[in-house]
């Protein structure tokens, strides 16, 4: 049954009421579509519809649905049923959820739960946002070194109904400490009466719950992991993050990396859903404050005024210097930033990048010069040439050197270098070129300042 | 043995040629920590390096090497010995391997290989870049509806030295049409005596081999898959797209977008491994290109002349408003190349995207005109206000217009729209703000234009 399919089918189980219906659908699509056709309907009709799917089947189309519809839908479900709820969902995605409950809601729900659970909800809504802990599930699967491989296929199989992944399990001794994995394929290709601590691969990929979430995407990526294993400050096994989960997070990131770079906030949502006034004020925050920002360059022009005046084929070259030294600065800030972003550079690495940056930026920087000054011989002569070359060199390499700062300084100051935006780097690369331009222009030509 | 311990034995081990120290790293490290201090060294010593480790794991630390590499030590194998690798390498990354080696090294590996071999080195190396065939894999495992899952399990346990994943099995008919499938978690939960057509999910979430790469990641992220069944022309099951290919994939389009937007082709490695000449080369192109680009901006700036030199206040707010124009532009173009990756928004939606990119854009500029007018007013007076607001306007609406349009265009025309890069949009919107403000200045002002 595909996506199209669902749509219409849900369509007609709004309008009937008609819960067998349902049943086929439940059998038949993917949550995941389930939970996208029932987006575009109403809270009440969601409620309607989840009614009629059987409590695990509802948990897992409920965990597709965006963190804004949960909310929503849980509004409508009374105690009973958001208990159940609860009880039926993984672990992280509830965390989730409790986290964007309001303090009415969780104080009904939470007599409602066993003891276990409760506590379970509390330690994983407490990891501070974009941590490792606050993507990880506590749904996984142990087992302990003196068991034989089939008593592990066993247990296993006992756990599997709670257990996000069973094809990874973490072998730990009796403090919870992890001193091993072994995946079920190890386990069914070995020899039965093998002991787990004969058979597990000791001193596993982990990481600590406080770190970046990004790292755990990283680390699952690096060692084609399926899940990687959390542990807490004291060595204890807190937790795993699931491959699934870090390609979430990856995508989360990459959007946010990537509307940054543009000066655009989080959107929070896609493009398309996003409305008009939601468009409007993520976007307005930095082109008003570039606007002023800009402010620089138009009192570097002002300085210069005479000069202009005296050489006014030297605004023929205004938006071609400025705009150079803004691009080869982008071009470094975008580089730059991912480069941080995947961890492919480092923050000690500053020092070593601006001397490969300082030549790079320099051979670019004479290769449009060059490119530069036949045009400057033909509007305006060899001096205006010369003034046009020079300047053009030294904007790149200034520009080049902010825009590969920048992303440094920001992740320096414990700031997302993502933040080292394209449009931010070229108005300020503007700045320093109108000056560099106007001030080489100045010397060349040999004409008075103002106020002088 | 973290990645550190490592680098130190495996310099320990190229000085001492000792393998009986191999042997204790092949056991206790990862392959990819392997693969990552081994790329430090020269091509002789990874073939020695590689040359002590057994059959299956040097193929599997061979397979984490970057391609580039791969090619280099290969040339340092004899036939036998690089035979043995492509026997033990994954079949996609063999088939990579096969279409990166020289004429020669094909027609002297391929006699060593079995006929059914080099059937399926030749089927995957066939299928074009970027498409989902030259990502997938055909080391996956089958099963028929007849097995009950008691005969299924011992089946998987059968073909799992040479799948990737048996924790999926696709349940095929008599001319290999893919039926459903099942996972390895369902048949250890299942009656074992059950039939596999019973207990099997039908009509799962499929991928043509033609489709472009990316729309396996995108099903994968969306279905939470450990791996995509893939089908050809004739509805048969030719291979698996797994996730953690999956995640590469979509690591190396992130790149290939971000560079695009920052105006770099593709650097192939990262930027700290990557050339002075290699980063000059990659970004000289798109530099110099918008160099010219710029020459209409002075060529609209050269038109109006008598106009700056009447009113050389309008110098001032030159910077500002190119920029404007360019900076909104460059916002729109972001977050439409971020959209039409990841399948938010396509082609057909463009007239509506339109529609609101107009109102959002007609928004953002009354908000930045009336920033600017308050500066013109000090600056110049009020018919200079006049002039600035009324251009900050209209250029922001034409400079998100562009950045809008420009990726949907490249898109229609098949190429990749993440080519609208940031720079590109800055130097269209720049030349188009230059006009539109000498021409409004001209109009208010009543000057009179050149050669009149």
């Amino acid at each position: 049954m595909d996506y199209f399919d669902v749509v219409v089918s849900l369509k007609g189980i709004i309008a009937t009421r008609n819960a067998a219906d349902y049943a086929v659908i439940e059998k038949r699509a993917h949550p995941a579509d389930i939970a996208g056709a029932l987006a575009q309907h109403p809270a009440r009709d969601q409620s309607l519809v989840l009614g009629m799917a059987s409590p695990a089947a509802r948990a897992e189309v409920f965990g597709y649905l965006d963190q804004d519809q949960q909310v929503r839908i849980a509004q409508h479900l009374d105690r009973r049923r958001l208990a159940e709820l609860f009880l039926n969902m993984s672990s992280d995605e509830r965390a989730d959820l409790y986290n964007r409950l309001s303090d009415d809601q969780r104080d009904t729900i939470m007599p409602a739960l066993a003891q276990v659970e409760r506590e379970d909800i509390r330690q994983l809504a407490a990891y501070p946002e974009k941590t490792v802990g606050s993507v990880m599930t506590s749904d996984y699967a142990t087992l302990s070194p003196g068991l034989t491989a089939a008593e592990a296929i066993d247990e296993l199989r006992r756990v599997a109904p709670d257990t996000e992944t069973i094809y990874q399990a973490y072998v730990i001794d009796k403090g919870r400490r992890l001193i091993g994995v072994i995946s079920l394929r190890e386990l069914i290709l070995a020899d039965p009466t093998a002991r787990i601590g004969d058979l597990m691969k000791p001193s596993p990929v982990w990481i600590s719950a406080s770190a970046p979430r990004e790292e755990a995407v990283h680390l699952i990526a690096k060692y084609d992991l399926l899940a990687v294993p959390v542990i807490n400050g004291g060595n204890m096994l807190v937790g795993i993050v699931t491959y699934d989960d870090a390609m979430d997070v990856e995508q989360a990131e990459t959007d946010t990396d990537f509307r940054k770079v543009g000066a655009v906030s989080e959107l929070g949502r896609g493009l398309k859903e996003a409305s008009i006034t939601l468009l409007y004020r993520k976007r307005v925050f930095w082109l008003v404050l570039l606007v002023f920002g800009n402010l620089f360059s138009g009192a570097g022009i002002a300085y210069f005024e005479d000069t202009i005046l005296a050489y006014v084929a030297l605004v023929f070259f205004l938006p071609l210097l400025v705009d150079s030294g803004g691009n080869a600065g982008s071009q470094s800030a975008t580089l730059m930033v991912r480069a941080l972003a995947t961890g492919d550079v480092v923050l000690k690495d500053w020092a070593s990048m601006l001397g490969r940056e300082l030549i790079v930026a320099g051979l670019l920087g004479a290769t449009m010069a060059l490119a530069v000054s036949g045009l400057g011989l033909w509007r305006g002569g060899p001096e205006i040439a010369l003034v046009v070359a020079l300047s053009m060199q030294i904007v790149v390499i200034v520009g080049s050197l902010i825009g590969m700062s920048l992303p440094f300084v920001l992740s320096r100051l414990k700031m997302d270098p993502a933040t080292a935006s394209a449009p931010l780097i070229t108005s300020i690369a503007d700045a320093t070129g109108v000056v560099i331009y106007f001030a080489i222009a100045t010397t060349v030509l040999g004409l008075p300042e103002v106020g002088s």
